[in-house]
């Protein structure tokens, strides 16, 4: 008998309306003869609120306590979702992270799933029951309430696909799957069918936040088939695996990251070692750095630039300082006024002329590129910021019309 | 080491400021060399909110689901206090029913403490933690969260006493102790220094809605030693235990039940088998009688005047009429205008003359009686509703002085 997971997020299943909503989906895949897994999110707001309320006690609560605080948000949804499928007269029984076995590390409120013991699991499906579980939490080696992160839902429900061989993990979402760009703003916007694991993590790293990264590399990983689609819309959303189809799109989107800033060292001495003591530093102080390029400078020195999220921008500009000497430089510059845009494609390298393309779009707007990176399946600009939608829609009317 | 344990109620940790007065309650027991381990109760309004959500969905949720839903509330009030108490630096951990191995049977919604098997709270002790246990919660053999009913936390704390042979179990509420009436409407009423469990046990029938029963019969089973005393005020509050001192008042308290109704069949015949009918079918509708008296009627018949609850009146009339021709009987009677008024004390029976003492204070209030039932340590009368607050006042004052 097939099996398949399906995922609702917190506006999914918000108020007692969209609980009766989402039940009617869970409803119809148990009809269709299917074993029906279901890994469910706190109720919009309640994470929130319940770090409000943790906060207002303490600034700094310890993670353990945390994480048996959060853990019930999903736990009260899980309980609400099996009384709704009651009164439709469907046998239901809903699973805490600790009944269903998810097995984590001790890293409290970021632990990594190692397995999920599925004794209990598989008890009840046999009796042919839809099973309920929480999201976003796990039990560790001491017995204790352990939560993967926020979004970690997404890798619940992955982790249960991979357990339990589903053909299908369907993360359902408000937005009816992953689109060439923001559909919101772009018109020509179009519903991409399939996409690689690969770009989506692209993707998803350039902030078009639809499913969570961990989830996408899990799926990688085990081979497990994804599905984005909307619980409020019912048609086919985007289904992610590892190979598409032949006739795939040379790029599958473009997304636009403001949450960034550059920060540039010039006058670095031209030998060994320079780069590493920069980013060792960095590193030390848990500073994320995504794009690096290094220049050459004049009489013999190196510039490098980089960039970080701009919440980090100060720490990092504060620790260089502090470290001048180590590092040797001569001048330190920072903006925020920018944005990443980029496209996003698995067939991109292997198609001479995308780079142009994206290129000649920007040179038509007369938008001036900061920055270029590219990696095997991405090619990023950073733009001035003022410019950064100009850019994203001009990209987009490009490669997929207006 | 001494050992304590401290329960606290919805009101006590309702908000910020209540959970941090309670913090430096628990620390100061804490600090005075003992174990401590506190049980708390959902915030207050907590457990009505989620009852309402769950009805929103389903009148009739399965009660296995109810009770993970209303699990959730415990488990959020123990994280906040342990986060309150980690601001103190005090070394602290929560556990919840299942952590702290709180097993019962599987009566979702009203599950009876089967025992504890309390390894990891010995252990967290042992490591002179705080333990924080999430109160009304247990877990069955399947592994299932179940509650063990409404005021269940209350049972939770002596049950805990029981296992870790507690010093003593004190129950904080929002009033300094047990009174001998209710100190709000009787100037005069005292608190008492001690009661015993059964005058406690018979004053919580009553309606002194201090202590929940359940926990008291187990404190007496297992002779714990409990004390009710306020979260609000630092003073001795009322010691329950088995035996209380020689100069004991001959009755410890004056309390008044309103939610009571009298059922009365008149006519039924003389003949053995009669009394059992009508309370079998009242049983098989899980109706719980309170006061029975059987008096003798017209030629040859009884009549049988019973109480209920006010919300059970209308069904057992209906019941009874549904088998009029299986009881037998002439006539059926109803009032709920009336209230029941009871005095508790242990050595009551064997003072003469304490019942007589009653029924002259009603006399001389020109208060009529409807019905009287007596036990080994309560002497109850049943009068007009709009007699009752005088009735209680003019007893109290015979007993008490005004």
């Amino acid at each position: 008998m097939g099996l398949i997971v399906q995922k609702f997020g917190g506006s999914s299943v918000a108020d007692a309306e969209s609980i009766r909503r989402v039940a009617w989906i869970i409803a119809e895949a148990y009809s269709e003869g299917k074993n029906v897994v279901v890994v469910l999110s706190a109720q919009a707001d309640t994470t929130d609120d319940l770090i409000a309320k943790a906060k207002e006690l303490n600034p700094n609560p310890s993670m353990r306590e945390m994480d048996v605080l959060l853990s019930t948000g999903e736990q009260a949804s899980i309980a609400l979702m099996a009384m709704a499928l009651e009164t439709l007269g469907l046998p239901v029984v809903s699973l805490t992270g600790w009944q269903v076995g998810m097995n984590t590390d001790s890293s409290y409120g970021s632990a990594r799933i190692k397995g999920v013991s599925a004794e209990r699991l598989k008890a009840e499906l046999d009796r042919r029951r839809i099973v309920l579980v929480a999201g976003f939490q796990g039990i560790n080696k001491f017995d204790d309430i352990t939560t993967i992160g926020r979004g970690g839902s997404d890798t619940t429900a992955v982790a249960l696909a991979v357990t339990l061989n589903a053909e299908i993990c369907r993360i359902y979402t408000d937005v009816e799957g992953i689109f060439t760009g923001d559909p919101n703003k772009l018109p020509g916007a179009k519903k991409l069918d399939e996409i690689t694991y690969d770009e989506m993590i692209e993707l998803a790293t350039l902030g078009a936040q639809v499913l969570h990264n961990r989830s996408v590399e899990m799926a990688k990983r085990y081979g497990v088939k994804m599905e984005v689609l909307s619980s409020l819309v019912r048609k086919p959303g985007t289904i992610v695996k590892g190979v598409t189809k032949m006739e795939h799109m040379k790029i599958s989107g473009v997304a636009k990251d403001s949450d960034i800033a550059r920060i540039a060292l010039v006058g670095l001495k031209d030998e060994p070692g320079v780069a590493f003591k920069m980013f060792r530093v960095l590193a030390n102080e848990k500073i994320n750095i995504d794009i690096i390029l290094q220049s050459i400078g004049r009489n013999n020195t190196n510039d490098i630039s980089f960039t970080v999220s701009r919440s980090d921008m100060e720490k990092a500009v504060n620790v260089l300082e502090e470290n001048k000497d180590i590092i040797g430089y001569t001048d330190i510059s920072t903006t925020d006024k920018i944005a990443k845009v980029s496209i996003v494609g698995a067939g991109m390298m292997s198609s001479p002329g995308v780079a142009a393309m994206m290129f000649e779009a920007l040179y038509d707007s007369k938008i001036n590129i900061a920055m270029i990176s590219t990696s095997e399946i991405k090619i990023s600009v950073l733009v001035d910021e003022n410019d950064a939608d100009r850019s994203v829609a001009a990209i987009h009317a490009k490669f997929f019309g207006a």
